[in-house]
């Protein structure tokens, strides 16, 4: 008997089995098997991705090497090198993880683990039965298709197969400018390929989370670094053409390219699991309804994770994961909150936000304020050659925090800041008497800070 | 009549110019020159030395580039270009500074400013009259030189004559092994000098305030890089050799260098300020007395920086301007707080710290706690290539942070959070149970606090 079997090894399903652990609880994991381990995250998702991504990043910087005093010669690029480095990491994550699990007796089944009944999983297709007080499910999400385009990990590719490519393609299209889509176009224009970004919306990122200036921000990037991107345009029709592609888009543009990429949506994993039989509720979308506590319409079975919102981000999964387990032992001080959710694209900028934008916050009828501090003025940025880029801040009328959203270096590291003092239901008031180090690209967090606080005295036009 | 008038226009001054604006204050500056706006940090200080250390990081990139796919032939070194580069940074901040003053209408005068009575500052040697509600001393300090070794921008360097270098040395010897001296030779060697680093103490970093840890990692990364490091060794005598100097160490050694760097000590600016005969108390070694409000032993005459104490750092001077400042309108919510002071050195790591050492709470008769976790096992720095480090946490029985201790990639920017939290009192509990984004770097500090909260599951050997 088991405190607790947790259906998925992936982000959520591995942190969840370590804090269970460190509370004190037996617990064990079901994984679909070894390879597998460490879900979508850390095989085809984050890990490998932000490998490459900081490849690109580096070529990036060449360009401005000079000003360094470096003057660089030419460059030779090798996908099988770059592959070789990443898969160590990949694999080095994900063996590290299975040998701390065995150091610390937690156990993997590999298999398909099926609900029996609220306190039995049953592990397929060896039937090996897993008693447990608790069920914790956090079998992620996968790769959907997108209409006719169908992947075939040879002209058309989703971002589980693109991880295979043994050249970089000399012409990509990208189908999707979302975070997924522009990712990719960074990294592959970086690496040399010519890329076209195709999004059917009239921005990329288009997301409502996402304040318009990042998107015009990244956009005018890309396209400085040479990224075709075609707005308000679809996929119409493509065929076969010299080896590769010619495809023709909803304008009646016709593109060559040696691969398509979808970039475009995930679907959760929650079939096979046994879910309709046990009553566990699902959303029309498929989605496992939860509550604050992760907890499912079966009390004693938890979801975290892909399985649980559209809002597909491995922290969110092992954050989950972590409001289960505590609700599992009595506490109620965890709880689950989409809106101290950092999120972070790592395109052609750091792109990172938490909480709602200026657009969200007066929708839900805040009176709101907003702090907007550039990094081109920032001396650490300056001096790192990146001074593109802004913290943005928005208030309520009390100075409380409703979300930030920084562009710029290092984003995603600097936006924590933020995430811990909304946590902390500090106010903005508190954000600009802090102490910042000069020169640091905190010192931004800080000066939005203040001139919410104090009021404006900038003088940077904001563009 | 002014409200306030500041003399000296560096980082305290020209933070504190900007902060009394905001808060509605007439306020005007007094500094040397048009050339010395900025003061030291930005003219011959950190932001020329953080510009060439991003560089000396990217070179150090290089290193590791094959395993993203890039093959570099070889490259270039220019001191013309890097120098070129560096002013242009510096010039534009101090340019900038001064058209965003006029702006405000802030004047700044040239000349020194001397204490005629406590409301009144004369500008010489024009003689020009500022009446002021409130004086505050902002006037920074100035290299000295070490025994015999009299800096003469020939063959011995201090760091205020090092800037003006037209080529790389070829063989550099520093002296000093404190923040300047760890920064310096990692750029130089870098930038492609042999380097010998002679150091007094036992080790490198020997400061209270630094674990001893980051100086073993410091020392070992520096060594690999080819850093010649002679600990317990000063330098005894020195004479004219080849074009250079030959060098003789308290030990006997012998060492070639073309030149000297003096990276040692500097003395407060509090003379000929017309202090003494005002009465403006200082203490034995020079420093002007202050209260936690950055208030000298005449009431309406304040002092924030260098001039207060030996923690000579340019945001400890900008936060205790806006700490005098918010005093003078009447307030005490700020106060002078050297343990929440952020201390980041920029060599072959980034090594950052605030608050106490184990050690120095342990003195304090703190029973204490430290979570440290490497990063070793950071996905992000795995992928950024960076996984040396660690993350140390120190607390108290309660759990309070007493002090965290960062040695690795962007270190300086994550210590932040900690900083924010140590400030408004939170717990490791909080720390431990707050949102991070994966991945990223941040994580080391969440699972530091879970390590500290939960107790210990960590099997990676700390060194």
């Amino acid at each position: 008997m088991y405190d607790l079997v947790i259906v998925g090894a992936g982000s959520g399903g591995y942190e969840g089995a370590l804090y269970a652990h460190r509370r004190g609880m037996q617990v064990a994991l079901v994984e679909l098997g070894p390879e597998s381990v460490g879900g979508n995250c850390l095989n085809r998702g984050c890990i490998p991705s932000k490998y490459m991504r900081h490849g690109a990043y580096l070529i990036e910087k060449f360009q401005r090497l000079e000003d360094y005093g470096v003057k660089l010669g030419s460059y030779e690029l090798s996908m099988s090198k770059l592959r070789q480095g990443r898969d160590k990491v990949v694999v080095s994550i994900r063996e590290n993880f299975k040998r701390f699990a065995e150091h610390l007796k937690i156990p993997i089944f590999y298999g398909r683990g099926v609900l029996k009944d609220p306190n039995r999983v049953v592990v397929e297709p060896s039937g090996l039965e897993l008693r447990t007080k608790y069920v914790l499910l956090a079998t992620g999400s996968s790769t959907t298709s997108l209409g006719g385009l169908v992947p075939d990990g040879r002209h058309i590719y989703d971002t589980d197969q693109i991880w295979s490519l043994e050249d970089f393609p000399s012409k990509v299209l990208i189908v999707g400018g979302g975070a997924v889509g522009v990712e990719f176009a960074y990294m592959f224009r970086m690496y040399g390929s010519q890329v076209v970004l195709v999004e059917l919306k009239d921005r990329l990122l288009p997301s409502e989370d996402i304040p318009e200036d990042s998107s015009r921000y990244l956009a005018r990037k890309l396209k400085r670094l040479g990224v075709d991107i075609r707005l308000r345009t679809t996929i119409k029709e493509w065929k076969p053409y010299n080896g590769g592609l010619l495809v023709t888009l909803s304008d009646g543009a016709q593109v060559e390219a040696d691969i398509i990429l979808l970039g475009v949506g995930r679907r959760p994993n929650t079939q096979n699991l046994g879910l309709e039989e046990l009553g566990v509720e699902k959303d029309e979308r498929g989605f496992v309804k939860v509550n604050a506590f992760s907890q499912t319409s079966v009390p004693n079975v938890y979801a975290c994770g892909d399985i649980t919102s559209p809002l597909m981000l491995a922290h969110k999964a092992m954050y989950e994961a972590k409001v289960a387990i505590s609700h599992m032992l009595g506490e109620e001080d965890m709880r689950r909150d989409d809106r101290l959710v950092p999120k972070i694209i790592y395109s052609a900028y750091e792109i990172a936000s938490v909480g709602l934008t200026e657009e969200q916050a007066e929708e839900e009828g805040y009176e709101t304020r907003v702090g907007v501090v550039s990094f081109v003025s920032n001396p650490k940025a300056m001096d790192d050659g990146e001074s593109e880029g802004f913290v943005r801040i928005v208030v309520d009328r009390e100075g409380s925090l409703l979300g930030c959203h920084i562009l710029g270096p290092h984003a995603g590291e600097l936006l924590h800041q933020v995430v811990h003092l909304m946590r902390a239901n500090l106010k903005v008031d508190f954000l600009s008497k802090s102490m910042y180090a000069h020169p640091s690209l905190s010192e931004a967090i800080g000066q939005a800070g203040m001139e919410l606080h104090f009021g404006s005295i900038t003088w940077t036009k904001r563009r």
